[in-house]
């Protein structure tokens, strides 16, 4: 894929490491998105085994971390990047950081979903996670495209959304407090369903994360802790 | 103070910056733990006021957090530091970072003791929560601690503390439970607690991440991922 936003350097070499990272981002980018995509079908369809299987790859997203932030280490070392090289290699030791904690935050639903599963719970409680999950698992997926063509409008499209999952995690909670409130003996299951409803939200924090890094990469500036309008400016400006 | 592992450079220069990020981190630091301190006072007291202070200084640990961040890329750049120099500046980038989580967790903690106290809520929910508040804000100071003398051995003192934490978490939530149980109209400001009680686990993950940061600059092993034992192994070993 060619990207105008990468820099292309005398040493081939060099160009190649940059590429090697960069892919190794999205290869990790890719398992994490997966590994949603099993955790939420696992607690829709309360299968336990699918459930299991996300548990047992979780190891794989904290050897792929730890290997690219070594590899990083290597390339500021060897090659003492400068610029847009070293807001890359930035960029990616932060952006790996965010998506181990959504394979945390993914494990965590796993888990959620064996348990739900073994306990029989009703399946309403899960209505609204559903359509949020998936609201969630599109911006993850939309952060990665973002990153993957270094494309800082797309990234703000992604960190726009935010506030529309912040929304739906609102709804989701509301309707679980009324089943706890209905029936106390809906509280424990009902728990367990908030803590997966959290998870998916934060899943949702970490994809807007992402989009930052990827504008802060290209426009060279940083955008966290500012107004989506003030975000605006920067990328649109 | 002196410190045996802190690198000595012929440019005395560069010994200042590196000093100088060193001690705005600390700063950061103390600054997050003030808040940290504020939030838990203002919870068991029932304290509107501190708890509004607490929002905000907010803003402070943010603009730390994004200067410290820009002085770690231009030391990158300009000094294109080696081995120990470079493992000191990728620890403080990740600490930072965790010290603003811990921010925002502190926020959440003043927010949900602002609420508990318009709400005139029971003060027995924040027994539980007051005790564990306090172990984990002793962990975030002994974390600080360890990483102002770059001490690889209090780092691992404190990275044993985590699981009492999770227990006492636990403990706090089964007793929230049991309040909801007993009377429906306990949920929602029950909820408020649980919500103060996970915000506080989550600190106590953030101190134990900057106690593996310190291990990973003074002995070069990045020791995420893997059990206090194999741990132990690294920093005794």
């Amino acid at each position: 894929m060619t990207n105008t936003h990468l820099p292309q350097h005398i040493s081939k070499q060099f160009d190649n490491e940059l590429e090697n990272i960069r892919s190794r981002v999205l290869s990790m980018g890719g398992l994490v998105e997966q590994q949603l995509t099993d955790a939420l079908k696992a607690l829709t369809d309360s299968d336990i085994e699918l459930g299991e299987t996300v548990l047992k790859k979780e190891y794989q997203v904290n050897g792929m971390e730890v290997s690219i932030d070594e590899e990083c280490t290597h390339i500021l070392a060897r090659r003492q990047p400068a610029a847009g090289d070293l807001r890359l290699i930035t960029a990616v030791i932060k952006t790996i950081t965010d998506l181990e904690r959504i394979g945390d935050e993914t494990e965590k639903v796993a888990k959620m979903a064996i348990d739900f599963a073994e306990k029989q719970g009703p399946k309403s409680y899960y209505i609204g996670i559903h359509s949020m999950g998936n609201y969630v698992r599109s911006m993850l997926h939309e952060a990665l495209d973002a990153f993957a063509r270094m494309d800082s409008k797309a990234a703000l499209e992604v960190a726009r959304k935010e506030p529309e999952s912040d929304d739906q995690y609102g709804a989701a909670l509301r309707q679980l407090i009324t089943y706890m409130m209905e029936d106390p003996r809906n509280i424990t299951s009902a728990l367990d369903a908030v803590w997966a409803a959290r998870a998916i939200e934060r899943i949702g924090d970490h994809a807007r994360n992402i989009c930052e890094y990827v504008i802060y990469f290209v426009e060279g500036k940083d955008v966290r802790h500012i107004s989506i309008e003030q975000m605006e400016k920067e990328v649109r400006g």
